[in-house]
């Protein structure tokens, strides 16, 4: 498909985020109408070619395309149950931070309303946006996706994961758990280096190579999920319970955190405790998979 | 320098760490000395070319580099302290684990006794050895670790860190974490995901790149720490505590484990409440580098 940027979109919601995410439709060249609840945030979209919409049913009935970008889901809610207007056949594209099911609920809400309804997640900061950095996560149904795939490339990389309108939030959070483990892993080895006076961009680049090999694991370690068999091709998890404990050893021994360390063992522990020592890390899936016991 | 096929060498301990070690200097050629108590295990390496040693003294003065590979430390000084030999101006490069003051401790006996030391940590698994894919980390005077390279190529990709002989231990156990924590980050991922139907196969991709595309921050966030200033460019740490909240409450009300969410939110709800709110994630490093208060 080609990009057509005489589209017109609508953005609601102008927060450093909406106001980026207009941005990046006028500069693509979209009739580009925007609303907030305080009028004055439009301003600078304004100076730059948007439509400042009088009224929220304004915005909504300027064109097919409506993306909703607000502080939470409560004020998606608030916002839109106030419009009188008819949401036949117009599709909305919240990509309001929230969790799935809130997705699920809020694509109900619009089915009832007559809407078609994408949920999207945006794993970006604000100035990333209208540049390939920015990855925008949608999930609903596809032809939606499609049908709007041109205009909405105007915000970076935008991908469909998959008709459950769940899915994006689920994305998301995964993704961020994986962003935060990484920089975590990378601060305690950080911590652990500088008390023999190494420092931070000495060691990074190690960090960063042994965080990228190991990535390389996960499409052959997910198969193992799927199978449901974790034979030890590699290791087995009683061995690697033992250097668990020396990274425990070592990171109390010298004076830095050992939660994260802790809390590596504490996992493989109770897989250990279940019979599966000598099996491979992946089956620690069934610990991750149910809330803890104790 | 070239390899040296000719150039004799020692293998100490042959569990199967050892036994691999000691058989890929047979492959590369070179005359291959071993020994271990028990030394019914030395009988494969016999047949394939080893000399077994009758007594570790014949076994340390074989040649001028002795690879040291038992169980611990301990077993190490029990084994040693029992030899007469004399070690001066032998070297003994040590790849048993342990922690950086064993290996410390460990120099400091070597020097008493006459010998130049290398400690070392080996990141693979005995099947690798003898490939690419077998990184052998290497601490303590870099002459000494220039001196026997060439014969230390056969067993991998082998490094040089520094002269700490502390080194290889640390970076060892970093590394360990960073493996660790990727693999957890992703089964917690997983687990999310499973909820919602969607197999390990299909996530794992995206888990992959989100882990090599935060890898690649590491060295500027490096600079960071180093300059011990940590202005918010990219995201404050208030932010990002709001979607750590996210990622506890989705993994609760999935049922799925939600230890690694809290632990993530705890260290940085910490580093708030120390006033750095404002700043960027790798001011978590203070946290990292003391034990927890509580």
């Amino acid at each position: 498909m080609n990009n057509k940027p005489d589209t017109p979109v609508t953005v609601v919601g102008l927060g450093l985020m909406g106001q980026a995410l207009a941005g990046a439709f006028l500069k693509a060249g979209h009739p580009t109408t925007v609303w907030n609840r305080t009028a004055a945030k439009a301003s600078q979209l304004v100076a730059e070619g948007a439509r400042s919409a009088p009224t929220l049913d304004d915005a909504l009935a300027a064109g097919p395309l409506t993306i909703v970008c607000l502080t939470d889901y409560q004020a998606v809610h608030e916002l839109l149950d106030g419009s009188d207007i008819q949401l036949d056949g117009r599709t909305l594209i919240n990509l309001t931070s929230g969790d799935s099911a809130q997705a699920r609920e809020t694509a109900d809400w619009a089915r009832r309303r007559g809407a078609r309804y994408l949920d999207g997640a945006i794993m970006a900061v604000p100035q990333a946006i209208g540049t390939a950095e920015a990855v925008i996560l949608h999930s609903g149904p596809q032809s939606d996706f499609e049908a709007h795939k041109p205009t909405l490339d105007a915000l970076g990389t935008v991908t469909h994961l998959g008709a459950d309108h769940g899915l994006a939030s689920l994305y998301d959070v995964a993704g961020l758990a994986m962003m935060w483990s990484v920089l975590n892993a990378w601060l305690q080895g950080t911590a652990l280096l500088r008390t023999a006076g190494v420092d931070a961009a000495t060691y990074a680049p190690f960090a960063r190579q042994i965080a990228t090999g190991v990535a390389q694991w996960l499409p052959g370690y997910a198969e193992q999920i799927d199978s449901g068999s974790f034979p030890a091709e590699v290791s087995a998890l009683e061995t690697d319970a033992r250097a668990m404990a020396h990274l425990i050893e070592e990171s109390e021994a010298l004076g830095v955190n050992a939660e994260l360390p802790r809390l590596i063992k504490k996992m493989a522990d109770r897989s250990i405790a279940a019979g599966h020592g000598a099996e491979q890390y992946p089956v620690l899936i069934e610990e991750f998979s149910r809330p803890a016991a104790d």
